[in-house]
């Protein structure tokens, strides 16, 4: 007998013939003597009208409130799912974030849960009957409903399920696992059968949106086994566990990408102490992440040119706080270019083997494209190019590897 | 300084626009220093697409799980309606029925409020905060969501006055008040502006639906003062308080009209004791209400002919279990009529004054409308006819009863 926890996206429960068919999933670990806990979250698109409904009665919206409204959305699927499992035969019944109760921080909108009260649901979950919690909501301090911040019910997965001590928390989703590349691009793509915590990290860092990246992190953390898999196909999906429980370790294990960058270069930056904190500062301080950097060595070691890379979203942001400072950063020109995107080679394997960046270099420079940035971690190589060649990249990248199915 | 209950009904906040709009309601009464707090119902057709959705997943639905899923009506337009009074100015906060609570029994679908605990209300009302309460909804014994009933807002309005120990609960709807007659057939009817408990009960039961008929016999009992009006005119509206509150009383205060009537009547039954225990017991087990009967006086003390009213709906079911049981009653024929009205003169002046019904018989023959049954109570005549004359029977009545406006 195992404890598993098993959560459901919107997509899964987007029509209520689509929950009724996950029931099917539900009933299958049942039978097969598990105890099962189900997270849920909101039909596809119900969050969105409810935020769109806050925002049309006050843009400028109260915290509390908006949370009182979009967290309806995992109420609802919350009680049609029970009521689809009672229809089934299956004792159900459903808990909101107040009745467990999962306790939260007073963060309205992007809370974090500080402790889940367990002893209910172990005994129910000890008699045989399914727990169906809604995700993405918990209860504050002050007594108030808290939500997660949008796309949080993977993290109220992760959370029961190390609360619980579940031995797996699966994933149900849209996608069949996590790919060794986009496989709408690569068309020799592979799905991965196990990826270590780390990996997968840097996977979802790298553009790959598959599970939260927070819900990873508190998976990594607590040790909680996750399986990612689709809701649509019968089939296993790909387990993120920790780096011990893989035998067969690839020194790489698959190619991401992130099309949601853009690269500013600012030209003719004295090269002297303290000019980097000068610019980074107040960038840092309009909430502006500043991803890849690389700062060219001045011939003469008094210039130089400096290139960062943000989202698309905050480049004109960006550009603003640069331009009110020109004088005193002293720099010639701000050249930004919006057309770039970010190829990461990522496995741990890497850390222990050689010649992992070269290959990547080499493959890229046989394809005839440049690579403008470089930016590596411990366990990944990133290179930002020209947009236009994603595609090209990332299958000469995938082959190079030897990632490509038989 | 009053103590005030507003209650805004489905159609009061059917869209975002809407819910601004009422704020200006609440704001005046904020500004003429009064303690507000406001119970609200679901966006009108909202609590509908829930009940949908619900059905959709289980037809034979867990009332636990009904009642998750259909209360977000009220949470979301609770949370929208703090949401806008906030934007406002307003210093507002929502509560759901388990954040109150509003403690019921567990019949889960149907509850009845046991008790309101009101002093963390009482303190934010003292220190000026507006309470915006999801009506319909409270928590059960089992910690879960109990909803009481279609329609049930009303109730929880006048619950919360009577706890609050309100000077008014003010019923916010899409008609102007309570009318002397149903104005889309009597153009000279009149806005009502007091009316006693006892008159509006009868009216309601007479098929004017204006306020749910509980919601009356709660502030009834509880001497909760209600003040029924429109959310979309400025003007005051009927208030329906104690008889002894209203000075000038009319002897006949409105004509009331239910459509949703049908007759049955057995022929040739045998006149012996126990013959109508025998017939309306069956009916009552079947749990349909019987409304009217008359049992007309037999020539010779044997046999005599058995007329009584059902709803429309219950007509059919009515039919077939007095049919089971044909042979066992002894009568002849069973013959039903779907197209008859039941017309009701209400008035609490008629307990002391002689000849009012008398009038209606008058009047109606004057129109050469014939009476197929008459029923009475202590301050309401009530006469079944033909659904045609409907129309000329309420006209001919509010002008004998010197209704007509002038």
């Amino acid at each position: 007998m195992a404890r598993i926890v098993q959560k459901f996206g919107g997509t899964s429960v987007a029509t209520t013939e689509r929950i009724k068919e996950i029931t099917r999933r539900i009933q299958a670990e049942v039978d097969a003597g598990n105890q099962v806990a189900v997270v849920i979250s909101a039909m596809a698109g119900a969050t969105d009208d409810l935020v769109k409904l806050s925002e049309s009665v006050s843009a400028l919206y109260d915290a509390r409130e908006y949370d009182v409204v979009v967290s309806t959305g995992e109420q609802v699927s919350a009680g049609l799912l029970a009521l689809a499992l009672r229809a089934r035969g299956i004792d159900a019944r459903s808990w909101l974030g107040w009745q467990v109760p999962i306790h939260t921080d007073g963060y309205h909108g992007k809370a974090q849960i500080t402790k889940i009260e367990t002893a209910e649901l172990e005994r129910r979950l000890a008699d045989g009957q399914v727990p169906v919690i809604s995700g993405f909501q918990g209860l504050g301090p002050d007594n108030r409903i808290t939500t997660l911040g949008r796309g949080s019910s993977d993290i109220s997965a992760v959370a029961l399920a190390a609360a619980l001590n579940a031995d797996r928390c699966d994933i149900f989703t849209d996608v069949d696992g996590v790919f060794t590349a986009d496989p709408r691009i690569v068309a020799k793509a592979r799905k991965i059968d196990k990826i270590s915590y780390e990996e997968m990290l840097e996977t979802a860092s790298g553009g790959a949106r598959v599970i939260e990246t927070r819900a990873v992190e508190m998976a990594m953390k607590h040790g909680v086994r996750l399986h990612v898999l689709s809701s649509f196909v019968d089939a296993p999906g790909t387990l993120i566990v920790d780096e011990g429980e893989i035998v067969e370790q690839e020194v790489v294990s698959g190619i991401a990408y992130s099309r949601d960058e853009a690269k500013i270069t600012l030209t003719h930056v004295a090269d002297r102490p303290g000019i980097a904190a000068a610019i980074f500062g107040p960038l840092a301080e309009a909430n502006i992440n500043v991803d890849m950097i690389v700062q060219n060595v001045s011939a003469d070691g008094s210039i130089t040119d400096l290139t960062f890379t943000v989202t698309n979203a905050d480049l004109d942001r960006a550009a603003k706080v640069l331009e009110e400072r020109r004088e005193q950063l002293g720099y010639q020109d701000l050249i930004s270019d919006p057309d770039v995107v970010k190829i990461s080679v990522i496995g741990v394997g890497m850390r222990s083997h050689a010649g992992v960046a070269q290959r990547m270099f080499q493959a890229l420079a046989e394809e005839g494209i440049n690579i403008q940035v470089i930016s590596t971690s411990e366990i990944k190589i990133s290179v930002l190019i020209a947009e236009e060649y994603t595609d090209s990249a990332l299958r000469c990248l995938h082959a190079a590897y030897g990632l490509d199915a038989a």
